[in-house]
This record gives C-alpha cells, sequence and structure tokens, in this order.
C-alpha cells in the first residue's frame, strides 16, 4: 500500500491525491494535539498515514510546503510527529517597484531581473498570471506579508493610496490566496501631495483626520490590508523633522490611523545624514540609526514595527550587526535584510546570502549563549516584543525571475530563514536544490560546490576585512576604490600612504563600538580581539598590521583577492559538468553570468591589489603579478 | 557734418544710417583697391567718409560688423586704410545637439545651455525666430559654417539625410541670409541604416552609388550646402575599419560624393581605443591620433578636411598641441576647439577660454619664429593645403544663449580668433565686454578682472602641471582625482605614495614625445626643459620634484589650489560691484554661478589636497589646513 497523507479540515476529512499518488489527511486542530499558532502546523506520521494539523488554513498551507519540500515524511514506515511555529511572526517582501520607469533607478530600483511583476507604465498589469505563480512561490518559502511599491515613493505611487486603490485589491485578492497580506509604502508627506493640506505635521489634527480617513479607505475596500511602510527623514524623502517632530511621533502618527484595523506600520530606521561632509571624521554614519532611534524606545505604538537594516550601513558584504537591535527592548524591531543583491553582484554573481543571515540571524546580541537577533525579532528577546523579518525582493519579470537563476535560492532562503533561523543555510540550499532540479545527486553536488561558499569567495574579492562601499558610485557594480572616499555619503575608508579603515572606538574615534552591550563593545574596542573581518571597520591600522593568522593586513588582500578571484575563475570550467543535467536556456544563462562574474572578479582583484600596492608599496610576498 | 559711411554694391551707391546716424557706403572691390577674397573686406576713411569695400555680400557683412564692433573707424578726422582677410578660410562651429533627447546625454550632448536650438521632440522648431539671431549672433564673430546635429549620430539624425532633408533646408535658408553654409554630421552606416545595403564598405561600388546619390539628393535642395562631419571609428561609432579599410578610404568615400558640389567632408581625427586595459601601460591614448592618421598623410581627397582636436587627449583644461597637425603636409588640417566647457567648467564657472586658444593657435610647431598652428591650419605651413578652425558650440536655448551669461565671451572669442588668430586674446575680450554692455568703464574693468585670468584660476584649483581627467566619470563636472584610473578610456595619472605622472618619453616611457618634430621632441623629452605646466603629462615625477620655481610638484599642488580657491571665491564679493550696471537678471544669474563656482573650487582644492597629502605623506609648508 502507497504511503497516506490526510488532510482535515473544518468542513470534514477530505483524502487528495499526494506526490506519489499518496493519500493524505490534514485536519483542524480541534481534533486535539498542541496548541498551534495560527500559522503553525502538526505532521503527524503513523504506519501508512501523515496527517497536517493546523488550526487555520494557512497553517495548512505551510504544512503541505512542508510535506512537498521533505518527501521523507511521506516514506514508509517512517514513525513523525513534528509541530512546526514560525520563529518569525512577521515575514515580509518589499518590493522597490515604481510604477513608472525612474530615469535614473529604472522601474524596479536595485532590481536585477528585469521589470515589475506587478506595474507597467503607472498601472496594475492587466494578466495577472505571473503573479498568482509568484504568490505561490513566496507562500511555499512561508513569506506572509508583502509591500508592492519602492520605499521612495514618488508621484504616481503616492496616488496607489486614493485613485490606485482598485489596482492594489487586485494584487491583495491575488496574494490573499495564498496567505499574504499586502502592504503598501506611503510617502509621509501624501497628506499634502495627496491630500492637498498645507502641512504633514504629525501633530496636526487635520492631519492625523486625514491618514485616519485614508486607512478607513483602505481597509473598507481590502479588510485584511497589512499595512504602510514608510522611509522617512532619509536621502531626501520627507518626514517628521520638518515639523520639528521626532520619528516616535511621525510613526505613531500612522499607527493610530491603522490600530483600529489591525495595520501595522513598518517605519524605517536608516536615517542617516547623506549630506556629510568628507572632511568631518568624527560624524560616522554607521552611528545614526541607532543615535536617531535609541532614545525613542518606549515610545512607539504597538502597531509600529521599526525596521531596522540588520547593519549600520547599506546591505554591505560584511558588516556587524547593527547595535540598534539590542538597544529597543521596548520596541517591535524587524531586521531588514536584502535579497536584491545591490551590493553582491546584483544577480550577475553567484553568492549565495543564506550563510550571511544565518550568521547575522544567530548573533548573539549579549554573548554567547545569550538572545539572538532572531531572538529579538520573535519577541523572545529582552522586552518580549515581536516584530519579525522583512527582506527587499530580488524578483522581477525575468524568465527566471531573479535574474539570475541561482539567485533564486536567496529568495528561497530568505523565506525559510526568517521561518526557521536555525536551519543550517547549506541544508536549506539543498531543499532548493532538490526543489528546483530534482534528485540528481551529480548536479546537486556540483551545485553545493558552486553555492556553498559563493558569499565568502564574493567577500574574498571584494571587500577586505569589513571596508565596504569600494564600488562604482550611482550604480553599484564593480570596483572603485576612492570612489565614494570623497563623496557626502558618509561611506569612507581613510586610505593613505600608511593604512586604512575607520577609528571607531570609544577611546579614539568615533565612539560606534560604544552603541554596542557587553561583550562586543570592548570586542570591538581592540584590534587585538576584534573579528579579523571587522577589523578595518572598526580600526584604521597601517598596512603592516598583523591579524590572527600571522599575515599582515596588505598581505591579506593581496591573498584573498588572487583566491577569490581564482574560485570565481573556476566556477565557468565547474558549470560545463552541468550541461546536459539542466534545461539548456538555464544553463546557458548562468555560463554567460559565471563568465561576467570570472571578468568582474579579476577586475576586482586587480583593482584592489593595484590600489593597495600603489599606496602601501609593499610587494606580493608571493611575488604574483601585481599592476602598479 | 556727422562723419560719414558709403556702402557700394554692385547695384551702385545706396547710402544708409549708420550708428550715430552716420551715412555709409559699401563698394565692390571692381571700383579697385587691393585683391580681395570673397570674404575680405578694406575700410577706408578719408575726411568724412568711410568706405567699406567688398567682392561679395559676405565680405560687405563682415566688414560692417567690423565697424560696428569698432567705432573708432567712424571718428571725424582719423585717417584709415585696412584691409582685412580671415587668416581661416574655414571657421566652424559643430552643434552636438540631438534631435531627441538622450538618455544619458540629454538633447545637447556635453550642452549646458538648454535644450537645442534647432530641434524638439525629432522635428525642427516651427519658430525660428531665435535661430535667426543666432545666426546673426555668429556672423558678427565671424562663422561662417555650421554643422546643425551631433557627431554621435543616433537613428533620429541620420534621417536628416532623407527625410528630413527639408528640416536642414529650412535651416539652411536662415543660416545662409548671414553667409553661414550649413553641414549635417552623418553616420559612415547610413548606407545600411537609412539606405538598406548590406555593407558600408567603401570600396563597395553600391555603397559609393549610395553616396553619391545623396549628395546629389542634398545640393538639389540646397545648393549651397556645405557637406559633411563624421566621427568614424571612434567611441563606438561605426567607421572602416569594420571593413578593414584604413581612414583614407573611408574619407576619400564621401569626398567623392560630395567634391562635385563643391562640398566637404569633415573627417574627425578622434579614433582610439576607448576598451583600453588600464593595466597596460606602454598603450597611450595620447599617441593614438598621430599614429592612425600620419601614416595617410597625401591620401586624402582634396574634398577632405581632417579635424584635429588641438590637444592628444579630450580638450583638458591643459594639454600639449596635438603632434599630428605638424606631421600631416599633404592633408588640409582643421583644428578642433571646444567653446562648450565639458572640462572646463561647464558653464558654471567663469573659465574664458581666449587665452588658451590663442596659445594653441599661435603655438610654433617647428620652434620660435616658425609656422604656427594657426598657420598650418590657414594653408601657410608647410604642404601649404588650407583647413581652419572647427569649434564645439556652447549655445542653447537658455535666455542668456550660453547658460552663463559671460559664457557668451567664449563664443565671441572663438569667432574671432579663428578670423585674425594674431589678435590679443584680452583685446577680444575687450571687444565683447564694450558690444555686450556698453561703455561703463568701471563695469569693463571689473569684468577684465574677472575673466581675464580665469583660464588660469580654474587650471590652478582643477589641473596641476598638466594632469587631466581627475573628474567625476560620466558627467565631468567636479573633482574625482582616481574617478579614471581603473577605467578603459586610457586617461590616466598612475599616482601612487612615492610619484605621479605618465612617462611619455622616448627614451623610457610610450615614446610620444618622438612625435613631435625638433625642438618639441626634444623639450619634452626632458623633465628639465619640459614646461612646468606639462611636466606630469610628459613624466612620472616624484612628489617631491623640483620645479622651475624652486617648489616641489607636491607643494605646487598645494600651492595653486589654495590659490585657485580663493580667487574664485573673491569673484563674489567683486560680482557684488557690478549691481545696478547690468540687467538684473542677468547679475543674479551671474552671482548664482559665482557661488556654485566657489563652493565648486573649494571642494576641488580639498579633494585634491588631501589626494595629495594622503599619498605622499608631505604637509603644507605653509602650515594651512588639509584635511587627511
Amino acid at each position: 500500500m502507497a504511503p497516506a497523507l490526510v488532510l482535515a479540515t473544518p468542513a470534514g476529512i477530505t483524502t487528495l491525491a499526494a506526490p506519489e499518488g499518496a493519500p493524505v489527511a490534514v485536519r483542524t486542530a480541534a481534533r486535539g494535539g498542541p496548541e498551534l499558532s495560527g500559522e503553525g502546523f502538526r505532521l503527524v506520521r503513523a504506519a501508512a498515514t501523515t496527517v497536517v494539523v493546523a488550526r487555520t488554513g494557512a497553517g495548512l498551507l505551510y504544512g503541505l510546503h512542508s510535506l512537498l519540500r521533505n518527501a521523507s515524511a511521506l516514506a514508509e514506515g517512517e514513525v513523525l510527529d513534528e509541530v512546526h511555529e514560525p520563529a518569525q511572526a512577521i515575514r515580509m517582501l518589499d518590493h522597490w517597484d515604481n510604477l513608472v520607469t525612474h530615469p535614473v533607478m529604472g522601474q524596479v530600483e536595485r532590481g536585477y531581473s528585469g521589470g515589475s511583476l506587478f506595474w507597467s507604465e503607472g498601472r496594475l498589469r492587466e494578466d495577472l498570471s505571473r503573479v498568482e505563480e509568484y504568490a505561490r512561490l513566496l507562500a511555499s518559502t512561508g513569506i506572509n506579508r508583502i509591500a508592492v511599491n519602492n520605499v521612495n515613493v514618488h508621484a504616481a505611487e503616492a496616488r496607489l493610496l486614493t485613485d490606485g486603490l482598485e489596482d492594489v485589491a487586485r494584487l491583495a485578492e491575488v496574494f490573499r490566496r495564498q496567505a499574504i497580506r499586502t502592504h503598501l509604502s506611503v510617502s509621509f508627506a501624501a497628506p499634502i501631495t495627496v491630500g492637498g493640506l498645507g502641512t504633514a505635521d504629525p501633530l496636526d489634527e487635520e492631519v492625523q483626520r486625514w491618514w485616519a480617513q485614508a486607512a478607513e479607505r483602505v481597509w473598507a475596500r481590502i479588510p485584511d490590508f497589512g499595512g504602510f511602510v514608510v522611509k522617512a527623514d532619509s536621502e531626501g524623502q520627507p518626514g517628521p523633522f520638518a515639523y520639528g517632530r521626532d520619528h516616535a511621533d511621525g510613526a505613531n502618527l500612522l499607527a493610530r490611523a491603522v490600530a483600529p484595523h489591525g495595520g501595522t506600520v513598518f517605519w524605517r530606521a536608516f536615517v542617516y545624514d547623506h549630506r556629510q561632509d568628507w572632511r568631518d571624521r568624527s560624524t560616522d554614519r554607521a552611528r545614526a540609526a541607532h543615535d536617531h532611534f535609541a532614545p525613542l524606545d518606549g515610545r512607539f505604538h504597538d502597531a509600529v514595527v521599526l525596521q531596522v537594516k540588520h547593519g549600520p550601513m547599506d546591505f554591505q558584504v560584511r558588516e556587524p550587526v547593527s547595535p540598534v537591535i539590542a538597544a529597543m527592548p521596548g520596541t517591535r524591531l524587524a531586521v531588514e535584510l536584502q535579497v536584491t543583491q545591490e551590493y553582491t553582484g546584483q544577480q550577475k554573481h553567484v553568492c549565495y546570502l543564506g550563510p550571511m543571515w544565518s550568521e547575522v540571524l544567530r548573533f548573539p546580541l549579549w554573548g554567547e549563549g545569550g538572545a539572538t537577533v532572531a531572538d529579538v525579532a520573535g519577541g523572545r528577546g529582552p522586552g518580549a516584543r515581536p516584530g519579525g523579518v522583512v527582506a527587499v525582493s530580488n524578483a522581477g519579470d525575468d524568465e527566471f525571475w531573479t535574474g539570475h537563476p541561482l539567485a533564486q535560492a536567496n529568495l528561497y532562503a530568505l523565506g525559510r530563514l526568517a521561518w526557521a533561523p536555525q536551519l543550517d543555510p547549506v541544508a536549506v540550499l539543498e531543499e532548493w536544490i532538490r526543489l528546483t532540479f530534482g534528485p540528481d545527486e551529480a548536479l546537486a553536488a556540483l551545485l553545493h560546490r558552486i553555492m556553498d561558499g559563493s558569499w565568502r569567495t564574493y567577500e574574498d574579492y571584494t571587500a577586505p576585512l569589513g571596508v565596504g562601499f569600494m564600488v562604482r558610485p550611482g550604480h553599484h557594480y564593480g570596483p572603485d576604490v576612492d570612489g565614494y572616499e570623497y563623496t557626502p555619503w558618509g561611506t569612507y575608508h581613510f586610505a593613505d600612504r600608511d593604512g586604512i579603515g575607520v577609528d571607531r572606538t570609544r577611546a579614539s574615534g568615533t565612539g560606534y563600538a560604544g552603541q554596542y552591550p557587553a561583550p562586543w563593545r570592548e570586542v570591538y574596542e581592540s584590534p587585538r580581539t576584534c573579528p579579523d573581518e571587522l577589523l578595518l571597520f572598526f580600526h584604521h591600522v597601517p598596512y603592516g598590521h598583523v591579524l590572527s593568522d600571522g599575515t599582515t593586513v596588505v598581505q591579506h588582500v593581496y591573498d584573498t583577492h588572487f583566491r577569490g578571484a581564482q574560485a570565481a575563475a573556476e566556477l565557468v570550467g565547474l558549470w560545463a559538468g552541468a550541461r546536459g543535467r539542466v534545461e539548456e536556456r538555464t544553463w546557458a544563462r548562468v555560463r554567460d553570468l559565471l563568465e561576467e562574474q570570472a571578468r568582474s572578479a579579476r577586475e576586482w582583484r586587480d583593482q584592489l591589489t593595484t590600489y593597495f600596492l600603489r599606496h602601501s608599496g609593499v610587494p606580493d610576498a608571493h611575488g604574483r603579478a601585481i599592476s602598479s
């Protein structure tokens, strides 16, 4: 007899066809077993029957996707009784999609996968069949919320709140079927630009009324609408500072409007001075979010989730964890990750980000054994206020969804790690490989060789020892060591003929290290205890400074760049072995991109090694050729 | 009795109203006097009558403009007998105007004066009244040829040869009234893209026939059409290399088509590898034009004018004169200058370029006393083959024509120096000031203080000792010392912790210095004899290298940048004294721009001094504050 799977719904027991023809049982939690949340599920297997138990349709959906990715739960004779609950109640994707193509940023800001899945020429697409597929894809990873327009809200997007509401409702309908709630990014200035008021002051009663009415309109049309995402007082976006108010005033204004409807305000903590004077070495962009927000802890409304980038800067390939996350026990916090590879190869380079996110989510904010980033976001840290995980999508209307076919793994891993941060990211990758390419052992082994260490390889040939922003200004692709060095963006490395790095110590630097609780404030304070991979983030050191492995800083740059470029170059040859094992179009797309990656990695290697040689005058210890 | 001016035309003597009510006489040369060219004129004054003598309407036109700018020729009692002949028979302006706005380059490529005077949304403007004014303005400076579309020819512009011919004819009609002949920039690939042929090979008979027929069509409609401007095999434009042909083959193809109609082909010598490997220090973009074109000397058709940029790179604030100009006695050469301030402040900075052009045009190519650049261009050098002066216009539909009101002086000076290169550029500026602002002595003195030395001031705070391209890539505004250092554009300075500059000597460098005839090949070869202002163009020297005035290279950078930024800062205060002496709108526009110039000059100073301090480690000898 084939293994059986039974689905129980409130309406009774239904037997469905399952993979390999097995019957499936799903039932509501009313039938007993441990307490389940609305999204949790229980898998029980005895003899030849697997039962999925859940309290809601969403729980059943996740339970079924769980079985689809783990067919062994259906294996005959296997005994099973597992409860699955999401670590994060909020598992959200933000789309930086513009309704109309922006002259500089294109249609999808920092998008590398074609146009928007949703919008075309200012309106919702007529044909939403790909959105339906996308919603199912997201649900299979565990995503339960989506924001459908760019956080930089231009004129066309601002009108989604009003004229465009029918478009949003159509989208919400599609996502609702996959248990995903829809959100809008809104402009803090909307009362002026859309509402025609003379102010957007959060303490103004007319403004408060305007937001309350706007929320009423939206929820009247879309009863399960999720809420608003706001980028305020950031990189030119309007915000409460214009009225002498702080970010708690601003966020709470919107929170009071959405709370009666069960909505949430996602208020971004990405606030810093983007017109900094590069001559000023005391101002430190890394400090900005903590300086702005930590003093406001406890003042945010319950309907506000403060959305904090995982690092203090901006999605670099290597950053320390943001000190804001440990500093606001009285505030709901969501950690913001970036699936779209703005600074990590723009979906031209293979860069599997699961290991980075895993490091971030499992980072012990108060030292080994203490609460992690995922704990705080999940409401299991001090203060016990649940937020979640929010990430910027990498999907577009490209035929492979993500430009680089292998970048799909990042979208998958994001959802899985948001649900279960304790998962081994390589095991998550294994899931994606099996689900995508089937049971080809040799292909899976090959993909692991290409992808498992790809984030560290990318770090090797781009960003040494925690230095970021050595990229071409504007588009952020490819190397330009001094590209941001004399700009207003606050992103400097201060290289000179003697050394490099940013002194962020309390003793002699910007004091940023002091924004961490113990033990990190001490660990980061000294170059002797600071982890090598963050050395130049926290310290300005001579090129001859010796790292924990005995090499010098400059030799480390040479070694990692030669190693990384070599690893990138080898990928093309490895991938030749996949030909015939994947669809030819997929294979060819990956091949073309791997060639670009190899070229680009060489360019990174050569520019970085030349720059460090020209500045330090120190030749490579191994005598490899470096242009001078 | 008022001074009298009599105009004699072939139809007889006419008396006209002249400035100050004086009668004017103009007559044809048939009435005697020295031999005049078609554009020359003679001014004769005896007693109370001034007579303008010319052979043609153009000559009379230039004679009258000459009187307008020099009212003293009408002064009673003044005795006068002057013959004026243009030094250059070709005095041409190229417009880099696109018919449709280019997504990156805008409507006018490298234009800083608004949109095109001619084109709007792919068609000629309906209202040509400003073009009529512009044509009169150009005629008053002596310009006699104009190319009305960008040398980078896109799809819309390519069709000017066919569908758009009526538009060109309307323009030609306006310019004709001011003795200016109209030209088109054409694409070498037009036989394919416009003509539908399978090739553009210059040795293909069908291609030859296509160009002959295209020329016939154009001249049938516009009998005094001037000819074609071609940018071939340059920065991505198509050219003869694709067919294994050389540039003489390419240029002569078009020349044979236009010659029967009295037309001219302006073939640009701006050919270089724009995909150079920055690691390769042996390839030298400065060599490229000479390497490509000098071997072709003698092979170009008489209807070809080879259009050579005045320096070997690309309109930098300081370059040596192009060695091509001395190397091709068997070829008609035009010197190309850039009135639009791409690398000289983009019409945000005051930068009067007359002194630079004067240096270029009067440069003795074979040493003191020998033939100059202007001589070669005018057909008075070895080979005696006349070309001319061609320049890129700085005019647009801005209300002041040139964005910065004071940038009009460059447009004026270009025409005047093309006609008479021996003129003192400050005297030319004086003409412009009087013609523009009238007889206000104090204002004139103020403008001279602001403008006379403005090119050297701009050089002071931007480009030290012949280094170029320390600008932001792409738009070319503002400093970025390493911006082009690791790019494919061939524009490097090779700064490291020890020194800076490009070794272009025969002895140890790229050999570029050897492209010059004596004495310059020897003068430039040694850092001891190389002029300081070109030192880093020809030599890589240590920061401590001592210049002719006893300062070191690094100290020179500090001194010139502090001096230049200080001079720029003082302009704002000076200009305050002009208030009430010029129209308020003009005054305010200049004031705003001077403030931007002061800000930008500080930025240049600070980035350059910081960069040199970080690299050299040498502090300023005068203890001024430099960020490190």
